[in-house]
This record gives C-alpha cells, sequence and structure tokens, in this order.
C-alpha cells in the first residue's frame, strides 16, 4: 500500500512540462545555492529522502543531486510561494552545490562595467570528481 | 546616443520567449523574497534605474515592482548562475514583496502533515494598498 501524497501537492502549479522550479538556499548561512527544476517524481523522491532530486530535461528523469559527487543536499524545509509556482528548498550542503567547483551556483556578479566577476573561491576540485574529461 | 549594453547580457541565456527568471533576495536579512521573470528590457531598466523591473506575461510588458504600492526593491548586487540561465538580485525592500502583504512571497512552509502552514505575520494590510475588489 502506497502511502497517500502530501496534500500540498494539490496547491503547486506546474509548467505545461509538469515542472517546477525549486530555488535551494543554505539553511545555514542564506545563501542561494541554486535553482533548478522539479517535476512531481522529483519533489516526492525529495520528500522520501529528505535529499534534492531534479528533473533533467535532457535526460527526460529526475536524478538525485550529489549522487556522484556526494555533495548532497539535506532538507531541511520546504517552502511554497503565494502563487503556487516556485518552491524554496532550505538545505544543508555538503560540499558546494555548483559544478564548477564553488559553494554556490551564483558565484559571479555583475561588476560596475557590465562585466562578470567571480567572486570568493572554489571548494572543491570539480576535475578531481568528475573527471577532466 | 544611447550607452551600449553592458556586457554580461551577451553571457545570459534567454528562454525562446526571451525571458529569464530572477529570484530576488533581501540585501540585508538574506531572505528569499520572490522569484518573477525579466525579458531584455526589464533587465536595462533594472539596471538604469536601480530598482527591479519583471516581464508580466499577461500584459506582455515589463514592469515596475512597487510602482503602484511603494514597496520597491532598490538593487544592491546582479549575481548570475554558472549556466548563465538565473539571475539573483540582492536587494533592500521596501514594505512587502508579496501582494498578500507578506514580506516575502515565501511565507507558506510544507509542515509535518504535508499541508501548507503560514509562518510569520504580515507586514502590510494589502486591501489598503491594492483596494479589496
Amino acid at each position: 500500500m502506497t502511502a497517500p501524497e502530501p496534500a500540498f501537492l494539490n496547491a503547486l502549479k506546474w509548467t505545461p512540462d509538469g515542472l517546477i522550479p525549486a530555488i535551494v538556499q543554505d539553511a545555514e548561512a542564506g545563501d542561494v545555492l541554486m535553482m533548478a527544476w522539479m517535476d512531481r517524481d522529483a519533489v516526492l523522491r525529495t520528500l522520501e529522502t529528505g535529499q534534492t532530486h531534479f528533473y533533467s530535461r535532457s535526460r527526460r528523469s529526475s536524478w538525485h543531486k550529489g549522487g556522484t559527487s556526494g555533495h548532497v543536499q539535506h532538507v531541511e524545509e520546504i517552502r511554497v510561494d503565494c502563487d503556487g509556482d516556485v518552491l524554496l528548498i532550505r538545505a544543508r550542503q555538503v560540499g558546494g552545490a555548483c559544478h564548477e567547483g564553488y559553494r554556490s551556483c551564483f558565484f559571479r556578479r555583475v561588476a560596475p562595467d557590465g562585466q562578470l566577476e567571480a567572486t570568493g573561491a572554489p571548494v572543491f576540485d570539480p576535475s578531481a570528481i568528475y573527471g577532466s574529461g
């Protein structure tokens, strides 16, 4: 017997493709770490496992964030916006969220001259985790 | 003579509709306030004025956040994610970001029973600002 689906799922508005954007925020430092998309399956797996899962549009299936790198996100709280069309996941990030080695995917800021500049330093070496090829 | 467009605009990846999601974070408290969409015009107006502008899909034009309510967002910093397809705006919020009267649009959380529950209290009365009709 399968557990009933949580009631809040019925309050969500999905895109025509069945997706919803999910912002991940560091539950401790408050930094915004990343934004990715979830389908219904990814939301359910996130709830079941307590770790974030997202939907890959190229692979057309949900995937476990950190499943390869070990850089998982332990979910502390899920919030829903007033329109029901965006999720905010507050989580404890292991290692870094960004595949480029930074803690947050938002490591570049717009400088006064209009160029992008990196801020801070990477927290891990991506080539050591994902391979250099 | 028009000023040249900032270089970072060329690093952005827009949806087929010419939009990019923009997360707004409170520059002081760190709370995630909202997520909305920007088109190129909204990004340029945000840069020119120092206050956030977004794209309204129903009106098919950019609009000035807080133009009616006075609850503007003063931009402190714009960040771009590793894939160039999400913006993070760090801003000082006047009043509340949410049209339901809350400081953040993410004022509801998923409770242990799977229902949504409001957290905190509104910071303004929406009917006094937007009218009750």
